[in-house]
């Protein structure tokens, strides 16, 4: 038989109509945690490529894409930015995010799977890139929902990089009213909560559409914004929640002045990466609008 | 054997190591033109799909986004429409939207393959929509390039929706400077350029920043812009060129106004689109800025 | 994006984990008779193919192994060849083979399906090669049990070339004791009775094993034998069935006479091919000698 | 995105136009020796497998089907079976079959890919079976071919379990006039040398073909034989060469005495089974009856 350059392929399914094949170079890890099944492996285009229950979580080739959307618009937001919580975050990015930001005084991350984050810690050193180390990181192993609920700090920023609510997941218990009057009840007077959100394409929008008109229940200001992010072969929603600021509506000057005191260089984000986020196209804001069901 | 529910794919491929694939409901056509290879599929997610030489050209779901996004910004911008050109456009969309201006007074739209041009009249007149009827189209059935040799017209608006210029492609004679010369030679005083240009993920945006590279050295402004296609399966760029106009700092009350001009509602593009389409995140900018290699 | 020079693919799985694809250089004919889902493509390696319902039914490139080994075995082990019946068969592949033998008066041939029919006679004539307007050919559209049971005609040969019993196939109710007691009523003394019988492979001989064994509840002679067929991905299994004739133990000599009576010439089946159709490996015979479950 | 129960498959093509995917379960080990890529994988259909440069090399499911092809018709006809070479076979399912037979004084290994050999020590010891650590086992480390040379011990059967002799393989050398004189002269007389031989379908013959006329040239007996493996998806061929035996000859007391000497029990071979692999089908015969090419 002639020799197959390419035999060993990821595929990843977003519809049982739609596959996307990445031949692997190598799997550098793979199993199953005890919440989860896992693997970190690398392909030519993305590099390496951490993958929870068959969906991509990061690539190394875009990961800032996603990170810097989902931590800088907030911290920009934000009155101030001593105490940051982090719900989720496994890899360690969204925690290296906050504390390139020198104004940070500690930043609490709870996941609940050790075992991936040792994982992350171990193939992915460079999405942590030394955050772990940091002396203002506190990561604690646990369930989020419990600490929301026997914690009583308050933080002014509160960033939920947990995966998506449906049905089965591990997230669902963490979508509800309960738990968003406990995530506003941690956040300071003129904070910021911001979230991953789903997905933003033609086709797959309306989870997106569901979880933004549920919040708009609890918070004064909900904004809906997103990137394409090509690991993830879609467009990558987020929504940043305030009772006391509009992160839409953020000047350039107080974006310019956030990504300057940055540690090191932004890839993605700065004032004019903002301005494309939270345009939203005419599709989106129309099914944005809509009336229609919330989560209970 | 037992059956197998979705028997037929069609794999589209951006790098030998990254296929994606797509669960064929009903192939409609397929065959080999004088110039390409053509099918037009469905798809359960994408609807029907225009498929030439093995790659996307268009799909029923998101056909609006590209070409609302490839004609409307260009024709807001230019100081008339009376006269609009299109080069290639097989599909009939970019004419469809090109006519929904009631001030276009004759559209001229030449491609080179009459039998693509037949094949979508049959198979996919939502993409012309009725175009193909309206007694201001000007179809012809011919060369592009000799097309702007010979032709003794000016335009006010100029769109290229040609695939790309790699070397193999019968595109390729169409990205030159003698080429641009005989554009702006066509394009009326305020008027503008507008052309697919490929794509502009962080993996695959050489080739747009060469193109832009390019126009740079022939036209006052050159600016890219993108919108996220989803059927395309990555960032699809465009340039917007004039000696007059500056595309991309259009005042909302003129883009509005443009789409208010606009005989039916749009799906994708307006004021705030607009701000989205050319608002380019910063790690496209700083490519863009880069020095390097120009078509000659 | 770079060309995919294959970009259709016709995918058969044998299990929900495993898929074989093959790339399609041409979709001749598709669509949805009263009773099935039919393709017929063209692959590089197999030439044509016809697909029922996502199954590959034959190709260009063997089928003759598959009608070759269906036919002649109970060809030439029944007493009398005058007259022939086969069951299902619409490739026209079983017809032809029938036919070449000149001691054939009339083969009758019962297909549910007119319209497959038809498609075999237009796009894949090499498979009937003749035999359908051989004035011996009596070739009726219906349901092959009803047939069945109001034909009181006597066969020499009985060929069942329909597809698997799986619970919810078209062939399921033509796979229980009723049917058995129809055919021997119509098989002539000293007459053979054959069918495909599902595959034989070690992960996949469950059904043929279980056909097997309710067959030997109705007929004195019951053999199974098999081939590969490259594009079944499988060993292809069938049942000889007979109250007078063991099929596997016919003399070389009986053999080669019935080959050296054919038109034409064969290119699978001979003495030797005997040998190797009915000699079966160990864990088969093992499986077949097992106690179990039977079909009702 | 939905979660996708199979993310991870491995592709094996045996032509570009022909992908088979099977879904992996688990990656035991992957990674690169000194002379080969190597994984050892799980499926769900065929259990575990080992990959060498992304070529199926044997299943759990069906290595027997392949090891007892390939040992046990060349040990039934030999005249002794003292001492017996093997080379390649790193897996140790070849010496497991060797050793099976108590007739076996001594059985010398020699593959050059040490790596791969402890590899299936460790992950694949059903295929060892405890051969390993037989002292009639003598495992080298090392080149056949300078082995062939510098060793002057004679051997009753010699087994060549090497990859294809493609222009680009390490077994290139390893097919040709020099090395089969070679051999000749370590083969005790009344000796059997029996290699592996490339694939025998329709579509796949020609190397085989070409395989077995050049060891004609050589030794009074080639017999060409095959076993349908369904790991390898494809009719797996062999060759059985001597001066003294003819093994397509051997009598079903001789193949029945050496089956009932062996410990344990065969999965796959005996008489009748013998009787199946040296049985050709009518279109292999021809082709090799044909002339044409052959090794230098």
């Amino acid at each position: 038989m002639p020799k197959t350059e390419h035999w060993q392929w990821y595929a990843e399914e977003f519809a049982p109509t739609e596959r996307h094949e990445h031949a692997v170079e190598e799997l550098l890890a793979a199993g199953r945690s005890q919440f989860q099944q896992y693997a970190v492996l690398r392909t030519p285009v993305f590099g390496k490529m951490l993958v929870l229950d068959g969906d991509t979580q990061s690539s190394q080739g875009d990961e800032r894409i996603y990170h810097e959307s989902l931590v800088h618009p907030a911290m920009a937001a934000a009155d101030a930015l001593s105490e940051v919580l982090i719900l989720g975050g496994g890899e360690g990015a969204t925690l290296r995010e906050a504390l390139r930001h020198p104004g940070v005084a500690r930043c609490t991350m709870v996941d609940i799977d050790g075992e991936v984050v040792e994982l992350c810690k171990r193939h992915l050193p460079e999405w942590g890139a030394g955050a772990w180390d940091d002396p203002r990181a506190r990561v604690i192993i646990g369930d989020a929902l419990r600490f929301l609920r026997e914690d009583h700090d308050r933080y002014d920023v509160i960033i939920s990089d947990l995966t998506e609510p449906l049905p089965d997941s591990p997230s669902w218990p963490l979508f509800n009213g309960a738990v968003f009057r406990d995530i506003k009840a941690r956040l300071s007077e003129g904070g910021v909560y911001v979230l991953q959100a789903s997905t933003a394409a033609f086709h797959n929008m309306a989870l997106h559409v569901k979880m933004a008109r549920t919040l708009r229940n609890y918070f004064t200001y909900v904004r809906s914004y997103f990137a394409y992010v090509p690991a993830f072969d879609t467009a990558w929603a987020f929504l940043a929640c305030s009772d006391a600021v509009d992160v839409q509506a953020l000047s350039g000057e107080r974006i310019a002045r956030h990504v300057a005191e940055l540690r090191g260089e932004n890839f993605y984000y700065d004032e004019e990466t903002h301005r494309r986020l939270f345009a939203l196209p005419l599709y989106l804001r129309r099914a944005l609008a809509e009336k229609g069901e919330v989560f209970s």
